[in-house]
């Protein structure tokens, strides 16, 4: 079915089928790859064929099935194909499983409903039959939340809800949109662009991610500092979950007990199935640029951030990278040509003499009605040149943009080769961030190394900023070359998450950012929240779901 | 105890003992008043004298007593004064009862803890002895939150908050506070102040109302626009709940599933008791201006408010009285002398002659770091210019800044003269926001001549911005003059406030904007957050506290 959406991921990896990370014109990558231990030069790792993958036996009641065949016709799919895309997302552990070719359990059926209604039924059918029900947006998610475990013996229905993907409705007057939940982020900003609107939420996934995931996952976009982290965007939901309709009205605010948005927000598909979402939108912006700035170090990127917050000139957006990071970014560019390159050398050498020798880039953005942003980018640009900062230019911040979503691509590509790569995400306030990093940092190098024998790359940036604080993103890939098993990579991927995660919460960072809790991240979820915290979460989830058949085994640990 | 508690109220009304409304200087206001219908100058309506309110019998079981009492000494109250007090919020209907001496139901222990042991020890002795309990911050309620019910057998333990009110850290890095809930809104300024930073929340009550209480009920300060309404400012909360202590973190973001923070803010004290806040702050702001323009009318400023929001040039308060309420503040003012009242004559005819006939008033701000306000200022005076607004500089902006916090001042001398005087809010999108104003207006004005028989005055304001819409305040008086009865007088407010409520969700309002649920808006909780939503609340009730000790009656309503 739909073998030519674009939003559908090839079976082993990110994004659609033919499109894969391109390592031609990238001359300097493979040397700094190299040298950082990761070994992509020598063997390549074969990936099972599609053909060699054996799915588990489906697990239907045959009465279910034909219900929801009746109901949704050609839209209920029990092909091999079908199940395997929705077996897993998009984590590290779930490329391991599928290139490798494990998959113990799998949807039993794939639904596609069409409507709220047809949610409603469905919805009505699993609770009739006594079946597990896992809602589906674009299948990015890279913390397990997607997955039947492998020993859940009701049926499994996944509902990939792609076909609910219409703009209901445009309130320009209110600058809101009433939105369904399966339209993908090109859906969305092609909607609303065409109306002289845009939502503003650009996260790393944008391309094969939905509106549903995205409030599901309490997701950030890239230019979060402007319109908000999505559950800043939400006005009004309604979600159907197994005992009743759940729905939100649209006001600007208001003073009506709990915000019961924010109780949906970040519910990873355990209480309901958000059907629609009425989301805050703005005037596309009249001025947008982005610019690459660069600082002698990291810290000093970090306190021209900081005072930037502070003195209340916020950018859109604003990424820092750290130096490891920055390395790997120019490794990465096609190299310049003409009178470009015949400089690079010269260039180079003047900033090194003047204390750029390790640098830290900034990649920044201003963007809205355009005379706040030019005044945004006047106080900005001040303060970052009071901390040293360097103005690259334009250029090199319309060539991030342009390559904005292209580094899943990438992890890919190390895979292929058995390198372990993914990133981890945190957020900690101002005064503990600096340590945390510090911290965090070390504990990523160490571990990598105790763990496969090497060191590796860590990199991370700073990608979303807030008055109190900032979230830190790092990224990692470690060469494990003495075993490429499945289970090794995807236990020592294990070994080097948990030591971060401790080192992160130590340090008082966040569980996560912007990636959601799922599986990854649910052994820690009682010390985030704490134990009554989480205790509320169980009966809400008791009272909305009472037989558990919302992607059980996400989010909300199992009681003892 | 405590009776020179410059936070306390006076047992009948507003404020503390001696501060009333001053009606002295005033010489337009009276005509103005009686303009409308309300019959101020008539015959005083008597207050029953403080010795005639009898306090029903305590209801106290004596181990619950001695116990408490061995904890907290002489922070434990069981006089009549402190049980009077605590009896009541200070809504309309508080007033009346207690003007007249209506108390069926009042507090049978007061408790005053000094730290979070004590409220977890006064908890758990709670639930020990089966009592209520009832969380009390400055009392300045005004939807019933703060009453036992007349019903209730069991004993009923007040918790007043006031003496946590330690300033307990400051990270002027990450720029927030760590607060005890029971610090007066005077306190926090204060404390802060004295360390450089604002917490930037001024509601009408600030005077008189906690931090607790502002987080319990979700609050919203004049320059929400600017600093958010008090959800906005919250990052982490510790709260007691009878079958734990529930704890978030202080993180500027998180993915971590639903956001416990704001399935707290709102909660009313109905699933436990605030012990500590972590709230972002701000430094004290460099620039700080408030200044009044008009406009030939409040749909005219309305519109120039909305361009402002769009252009992405919010003031950090904008407060735009319609026509009639417009009238009032010029009514209620002090006459000019010199040359501004020789002027004045000429003025007005001026400004008749050139379209101002009934203007509408808005006193705008413009707060925070210098350059970004003299900025915002620079956009929003253009965008005022543009829709007709006059700057009349900032002598009236001053001047409605130092009498903002008189308002309940006004509404117990009213009520002095039997006058029915209150004031309702609600928000709504930009979209619906002007046909909201002309039927709710339509609506209370009908309603308040059906009710009492002659016109009363009904004048409304925008009080706080959004991208997507806008808060709408509204005050009204009504003049029952036929009867003065206190069951009469409720029954009429009753039926006022429920046509207006009525009215102002079928245009698509909110519920309440800051005022809280409570028992006023209990009626509607409903239909505002879904049989669904409201089952959600139930449930982590019954989770938090299973045997439903804390403020039953308040903003869940008893399932049927």
């Amino acid at each position: 079915m739909m073998s030519d959406d674009p939003f559908r991921h090839k079976w082993w990896g990110w994004g659609p089928a033919g499109v894969v990370f391109d390592m031609s014109g990238r001359p300097d990558f493979e040397a700094f790859i190299e040298s950082k231990g990761l070994s992509i030069a020598k063997t390549l790792t074969p990936r099972v064929a599609r053909s060699d993958i054996r799915l588990p036996e489906r697990r239907c009641a045959p009465a279910l099935e034909r219900a929801l065949s009746e109901l949704l016709g050609e839209r209920l799919r029990t092909d091999e194909d079908d199940r395997l895309t929705h077996a897993f997302g998009r984590s590290y552990r779930d490329l391991v499983r599928l290139r490798s070719g494990l998959v113990e359990r799998a949807p039993d059926l794939v639904a596609y409903p069409a409507s709220h209604e047809d949610v409603e039924r469905i919805i009505a059918l699993c609770v009739e039959h006594g079946a597990c029900l896992i809602p589906f947006g674009g299948g990015t998610n890279v913390v397990g939340s997607l997955e039947p475990d492998a020993g859940v013996r009701r049926p499994v229905v996944t509902l990939d809800l792609r076909h609910m993907n219409r703009l209901i409705s445009l309130d320009e007057e209110a600058m809101t949109a009433e939105l369904e939940p399966g339209m993908f982020g090109p859906q969305i900003e092609e909607a609303l662009n065409a109306r002289g609107f845009s939502l503003g939420h650009h996260p790393d996934s944008f391309l094969y991610s939905t509106l549903g995931g995205w409030i599901a996952t309490r997701s950030a976009g890239t230019h979060s500092n402007r319109y908000g982290k999505i559950e800043d965007m939400v006005m009004a939901l309604r979600v159907v979950t197994p005992t009743g309709t759940l729905v939100t009205k649209p006001l600007p605010a208001a003073s009506n007990g709990p915000d019961l948005n924010r109780m949906l927000v970040g519910s990873e598909g355990v209480l309901g199935v958000i059907t629609r979402a009425t989301m805050r939108v703005h005037p596309l912006p009249e001025h947008e640029e982005y610019r690459m700035v660069l600082f002698p170090s990291f810290r000093e990127g970090l306190e021209a951030l900081r005072e930037c917050v502070r003195r209340g000139a916020m950018p859109s957006m604003a990424r820092l990278s750290d130096e490891s990071e920055t390395e790997m970014i120019f490794a990465a560019k096609p190299p310049e040509t003409g009178l470009r390159r015949k400089l690079e050398a010269p260039v180079k050498r003047w900033f090194k003499r003047h204390g750029y020798e390790r640098p830290a880039a900034l990649v920044v953005a201003f963007e809205g009605p355009k005379e706040p942003a030019l005044h945004q980018r006047k106080v900005v640009r001040r303060i970052l040149q009071a901390h040293r900062g360097f103005d690259l230019g334009t250029g090199p911040g319309e060539a991030w943009k342009k390559s904005r979503y292209d580094v899943p691509y990438l992890r890919d590509f190390m895979m292929d080769y058995g390198v372990i790569a993914d990133s981890f995400d945190t957020a900690a306030v101002w005064s503990e961030l600096w340590p945390l990093y510090e911290h965090v940092t070390r504990v990523f190098e160490k571990t990598i190394e105790l763990v496969t024998g090497r060191p590796g790359y860590v990199g991370s940036h700073v990608s979303h900023l807030y008055e109190t604080g900032a979230c830190l993103y790092y990224t990692f890939a470690a060469s494990p070359v003495d075993s490429l098993e499945p289970s090794v990579l995807m236990d020592r991927y294990g070994a080097i998450k948990e030591a971060v995660t401790e080192a992160i919460l130590f340090c008082g960072g966040a569980l996560s950012h912007h990636h959601a809790v799922g599986r990854e991240h649910q052994a820690w979820i009682e010390e985030e929240l704490s134990t009554t915290g989480v205790r509320t979460l169980r009966a809400v989830k008791r009272e909305l779901d009472p037989d558990g058949l919302l992607n059980p085994g996400s989010l909300i640990p199992p009681e003892e």
